[in-house]
């Protein structure tokens, strides 16, 4: 039987594989998960090795580990190089999951746990899909593997490994499955991704903390401060008002806009999904626009002063707050840090200190839509969704994606398989069981067509 | 062997009994300690028997218990009623405490606890006092004392109980030790007290938390909604925004601003002890006017979106804040938390969703200096310290001090013995021995003066 067919008739038992993972709580970025992080590690080696590889290893790193895995059938074949990631998102806040985070649920179809989707439900598509080529012998291309452990930390470790593992990476594709499809009636690929500045800032006003009634009025609030210096990062128009921000921004024609527009988009519906009685961002822009092709600042987390039951009359010492950026072309991550920094720095009157500590960073790309990597990927979703699929730019930010193309000279292929609706990186992220079985299938159709081009 | 000679006596005895008090977490704002607040009113109802009280009872509320005792010499005779509170202040954040909160250590002949100074030290004073003049028979007048425990979440059932009881509460002056003196070098009486309005507010953007990739600069953020509303709260000038907000505060005459600028007060001291290179307040006004005369707003809590380790790119769906306003007279503080929330309410933008919900209030209070009471108290520091104290106004609020003046026709003498210094409501609160024993010898000579006086 061929690829399909075999996939076919294992489908019950890639699913339950798939749980399996999701059982695990791989939080990559609270350390108390680092046994969890490793058996996740451990558990996509041995699922590689039972898929055929000839190798399958753990890279150990100062982090968390990176699985490679690879099958050379000739090195003068083409090669795939497949990326992913094993680690997942914190799961918190857990009181507005409607099932345990970690224990994997099935729902109207979907598979409801975190990292269903982002990224353990996409990347296993990628083991499974690889299975089914080897078992039924219609793999006709070498394939490697990397699977990474902190893509939600910022892939210090993998950067490293990237740079020094040029000849090991040697690839033709690098295939990736961390993205989202407009809707399951409109596939689409990803060909623009924004990059990532994120920031903590700690703000200092006395040195402890103090009754609001003595001191309140005379003493700087570094809470009233924080959201003073916050509310002056963006105007009333919505624009970043860091000096220098925009300078690089690449700004699109009106060709390109329109192009965009014409990808389906009800707003209404937008709205009604999210409950919100309007929209707000960037003034003399689009909703797909502000997601796609603008930079933008969100406060991820904010705390300070009493935040238990009651009522506490606090003038707080400190406040802090969770800020991040996303970036477009050509915008350069470390150097949008430090115009923040300043900027920050700047914004603080005398009556406080304040600190800005860098977390990680990552790259804006754009992907091009000519070669023949895309191509095949182009014609794997017609085959197997019946449509073409509409090159996007999606909001969000995979780092590694700019370094794959400066350090192992390859555009990625983006074919995500998610929805917006999967709410990855929320409370009940889901992953629809079409999505992974219709993934499964796309991506044995790609290593096809790939190896067929004249890559 | 008189008052004086016999709190000397048993002066080792009495701070072991403090110890005691101090040892019970007590905190009426947390319903886990709830089992330590009634512990805390058993004591003291226990040490007001061993004192000679006729008659001490627990008096049963929908919260925490009121401690009411009383010993009648004679109906004819003038009576002093006492005021003080047994609950304290949540203790968090107990990691910036040098020693336990609820396991008090002297250090530096100052006592280190929760409530040391607020309001249990302060508090007990009375009880010894009290037992001093009954043991050594120098008692000349009727005592009756009303100790709550719920004076940090705002004294909902006392003001039931006074409201009451005007009856059993019958008396020509309310003794109250809650408050601070200037220094150990200028002690001060307090006239004046500002109110308290206090409110906690929600901000829903979307219907959950969000990737901020896939939604960041389209999605109202919260976050930078509720940071946007509270800078506009205040102007440059440090001016509260609200409209009608300054409608009803009482303004000062340049004569009474003169007068209180007489008090000693070193700015470069007081913001050497913070650890601030400037202070921050109304543009017009002293620090001491800041606090003592204007009325101020402070958030005392804020947060939202994720505040754990590392880093985590979520667009939340909710952020919340504590705020506080302090009142001066004639600001009414019901009538101040309405303009809050209209103004509150209509700050927030279309693109979210805000809820204003009102915790307790209290009432500002000025206290005159010219009864007969107040002179008692006068000549009571100039008899155990040797000089005339001050009249001050200070930034605090102890709401029941308004009820008592409007329910009992009667004024307040805030006869407290704390410091600034002290750090009450902040880690590591303490209260100076010597302040202590200086109290008890204060009140007791009150007590005289007082009996003699022709009130």
């Amino acid at each position: 039987m061929d690829a399909i067919q075999y996939a076919e008739a294992n489908k019950e038992r890639f699913l339950e594989e798939l749980l399996d993972l999701l059982r695990i709580p791989s939080v990559s970025a609270d350390s108390k998960f680092k046994g969890d992080v490793r058996q996740a590690a451990e558990f996509v080696k041995a699922k590689f090795e039972e898929a055929g590889v000839d190798s399958a290893e753990l890279v150990e790193t100062n982090g968390h580990p990176i699985v490679y895995a690879e099958k050379i059938l000739d090195p003068k074949l083409p090669t795939v190089l497949v990326y992913g990631h094993y680690d997942v998102q914190p799961a918190d806040p857990y009181e507005l999951w409607d099932s345990p985070p970690f224990e994997p649920v099935i729902k109207d179809e979907r598979i409801y746990a975190r990292g269903a989707c982002d990224d353990k439900g996409q990347m296993y598509m990628h083991i499974k899909a690889f299975e089914a080529l080897v078992k039924s012998n219609e793999l006709a291309c070498n394939a490697k593997f990397m699977i990474e452990g902190e893509e939600e930390v910022g892939s210090d470790a993998l950067e490293d490994f990237v740079k020094n593992n040029h000849e090991k990476l040697k690839a033709d594709v690098i295939l990736i499955s961390d993205t989202a499809i407009i809707s399951n009636e409109h596939p689409s690929i990803t060909v623009g991704l924004r990059g990532l500045s994120y920031v903590e800032v700690e703000v200092t006003g006395p040195n402890k903390d103090l009754h609001s009634g003595v001191y309140g009025g005379a003493v700087a609030n570094p809470i009233n401060i924080l959201c003073d210096m916050i509310s002056k990062l963006q105007d009333e128009n919505g624009r970043i008002t860091i000096p220098g921000f925009y300078d690089k921004v690449e700004e699109l024609t009106q060709a390109e806009r329109d192009e965009m527009a014409k990808a389906p988009f009800d707003l209404d519906e937008y709205k009604k999904e999210l409950d919100v009685a309007d929209v707000k961002g960037e003034a003399g822009f689009s909703t797909r626009e502000r997601t796609g092709i603008r930079p933008t600042l969100d406060v991820n987390g904010i705390w300070g002063g009493y935040i238990g039951e009651g009522a506490k009359t606090v003038l707080p010492s400190k406040a802090y707050a969770k800020i991040s950026m996303r970036l477009v072309p050509h915008q350069v991550s470390e150097e949008i840090t430090e115009l923040f920094q300043k900027h920050f720095e700047a914004l603080a009157p005398k009556s406080v200190k304040v600190e800005v500590r860098p977390h990680h960073g990552g790259e804006p790309a754009v992907i091009s839509t000519d070669s023949p990597a895309y191509q095949a990927a182009s014609k794997a979703f017609e085959k197997a969704w019946g449509k073409t699929p509409i090159p996007t730019r999606e909001g969000g930010s995979i780092p590694i994606v700019a370094l794959f193309q400066q350090e192992l000279k390859l555009d990625p292929i983006l074919m995500g398989f998610g929805l917006d609706s999967d709410a990855i990186h929320s409370p009940n992220e889901s992953y629809g069981l079409f999505n992974f079985y219709k993934g499964i299938e796309t991506i044995s159709h790609f290593y096809r067509f790939f190896s067929e081009s004249d890559s």
